[in-house]
């Protein structure tokens, strides 16, 4: 009897997740057993508000674009079409003192790709370190990839470095005590709302250039920043463009979670070696791995985004960000008056809840579920630091988020 | 001094390749050598017809939905929206009597992005084979993971078993004489525009079904199948739902190449087993796979997918195919007549010409580019046993398919 073919034996040491599902069979028992309950759910981190009319007319004015044959667009650009890579230079870096280019953007259907993708290009060797809590996708692809080894009852990987982020650090991940190779930071914070100032990123963008270490920077909700002194841009760090790579996405900032648009920058200085000791450009091996497997984002979606950079596009999305942002201050302030511990939500559009009096995760979820219909995410979702918080995301409207707070401050702690 | 974070050294085995740059670089010498010849190009495997009516109004609707609050979306699901699924099951499955559920339909952005990660599933340790000539993007893919091996002089990487195709076998693979894992199946094929048919294929099945092989069967030019007999799907052959996945894509059938949808097809039956010999659904793991790593295409892009499948949909892409297909008999006729061997083109947008008096593919760019100001696709870049071979494809129009092979006509081989 011959073997069957073998499947990638990483895959069996990822931890199931049932998060999302446990979430939602909580609710669904509840409102079996409460049908006039009017849940209000604060537990998704997606947008809520549709797309700015200027990028709708443009993503219209490109699918006819589509439809004539003197204007048809068949394989574009596998690194994107020019004119967006032109215009994110332009708007996104260029205000803020960071100069890029063209190759070194690189268009994508999603930072959830991109991050995913990135370690590819990286050898398996390589000793990963991420924040805790965190975005699961960094640490599972690195899992699937033969970087993670076993889980531990904790659910941590044998083979990742873990920076826990907590109320006792203030959030601000710890510099490693090993040297590590990949370094996953994502600020503003998901899921802790938390932002890394200037004079922080800097002690990693120098650790990374004293370690010969890549930071693997996700800023995907960088639009979110209010506070001056925080950095849009890793870049805007002396020494970054060697050390870090930085992933972006039209998701969080222009409502495009559902219409997909991201990307990723590569400077050219950033270098990995073999082996033998020689040096190979990360541009490069991402330019490879990209035109290899990918065939780039769909041309009208495209121009859709590009949309966001004109003048009206840009006040439109402003005004979706504030809307976003006012919710988050409405739930501080509530939160607050509740006497209830709380971080993020200033430059974040996320706000962690310290539980209460030594309440687990899950079993604030149920409070909050039972005694005010509303619904958020255990902290414990992303990651074992995450155990005694709870996340509370600005997404939902105003008439609802209001709402939420008013129950929430009835409750007794 | 510490070392640089490490590449993943399976880049280094890839081949560079510069067959388009190349093919670009002469056509420009030439044309500065010639400023008043008229170039028309037959090389490229893009489709030119603009996407059909019916569908830009199914693609502006779902771009004015993500314009409003009721009809927003967000993050869909990211194996794609029922909707679409079940469309497919419904038209391009159940008519060829093959049932499928819903969950083994997988939306993504690209047949090259799915041909090129499914491979991830997989141990690094299984050994792929692959026809010859080939798209290189499943050798390249395989070449990244590590079960490439370094190449030859040949450009033939090592641990890959290659099963030449060439007019001696009647581009009929023959089956691997060691035992093989994964086996990469293209039909109708890229680049030789030959087919397979049903009693050829099932060869194939019985072999994998013997060997507990799993094929990887890529069906994107299904829709220009002409003749009966030609399976459009791997799934119409008995057992294949225990040993094939397959992949096909809206880019040639209905002028995606731009707009960007495919889809993938992974039975639940199928199954590889790990190192103690346990069983895992490979269904399973493309979930997985898929839910950690993508989030799904773009809404608008699935609605304009949809529509394909209307009454008004099916005509219009009908037209497109019937419309290319006239291209393809115009080139076979007038390749008859020039007195040239070809093969191919009557089931496949491509016709794949033997060289004629041994000139091999790179003599015969050159000859038909001074002599006829016709550009197409050296053989060679798709494999050694493409040396001798020449691709020319049906997606021009047919004012310049024909005036091409006027000029052709003129030649003397």
């Amino acid at each position: 009897m011959k073997n069957l073919t073998l499947i990638n034996e990483n895959y069996l040491n990822l931890e199931e997740s049932y998060l999302f599902s446990k979430i939602n069979q909580k609710m669904e028992e509840y409102q079996k057993e409460n049908p006039e309950a009017k849940i209000i759910s604060m537990g998704i981190g997606d947008v809520t508000r549709p797309l700015p009319k200027t990028v709708i007319e443009a993503f219209k004015r490109a699918v006819e674009e589509m439809g004539r044959k003197e204007t048809f667009k068949g394989y574009g650009p596998e690194q994107g079409y020019p004119f967006l890579r032109e215009a994110i230079i332009e708007n996104d870096y260029e205000p803020r003192g960071v100069e890029l280019n063209l190759e070194e953007v690189f268009i994508s259907d999603g930072a959830k790709c991109d991050t995913a993708n990135i370690q590819e290009i990286f050898s398996t060797e390589n000793k990963v370190a991420i924040t805790d809590p965190v975005y699961p996708v960094y640490v599972e692809s690195n899992v699937m990839a033969g970087r993670g080894g076993p889980p531990d009852k904790k659910g941590q990987y044998k083979n990742i470095t873990y920076l826990p982020c907590t109320a006792e650090n203030n959030f601000q991940p710890p510099l490693p005590e090993e040297k590590v190779d990949l370094i996953y930071l994502c600020f503003p914070n998901n899921p802790t709302g938390t932002s890394l100032a200037k004079e922080e990123l800097k002690k990693w963008v120098d650790y990374a250039l004293d370690n010969k270490s890549i930071i693997l920077f996700d800023g995907a909700y960088e639009a979110y920043i209010q506070e001056n002194g925080i950095p849009h841009s890793i870049y805007e760090i002396e020494g970054a463009r060697e050390v870090a790579i930085e992933f972006r996405s039209f998701s969080k900032t222009a409502g495009f979670t559902g219409t997909r648009c991201a990307y990723t920058i590569v400077p050219e200085e950033l270098e990995a070696e073999d082996s033998q000791g020689r040096k190979h450009s990360l541009n490069r091996l991402w330019n490879r791995r990209q035109t290899t497997k990918f065939n780039g984002v769909s041309y009208p979606v495209q121009v859709a985004a590009a949309a966001t950079y004109t003048q009206k596009g840009q006040k439109e999305i402003r005004e979706s960000i504030k809307y976003y942002m006012e919710n988050a201050k409405i739930i501080r302030e509530n939160l607050k008056d509740a006497g209830l511990e709380y971080y993020g939500g200033v430059n974040a559009p996320y706000i962690w809840i310290k539980t209460p009096n030594g309440m687990n995760s899950w079993q604030f979820f149920d409070k909050l579920l039972k005694e005010a219909q509303v619904v958020g995410t255990p902290g414990t979702g992303f990651g074992p630091s995450g155990e005694g918080y709870f996340r509370l995301t600005a997404f939902n409207t105003q008439k609802n988020t209001k709402e939420a707070m008013e129950r929430i401050r009835k409750i007794e702690f």
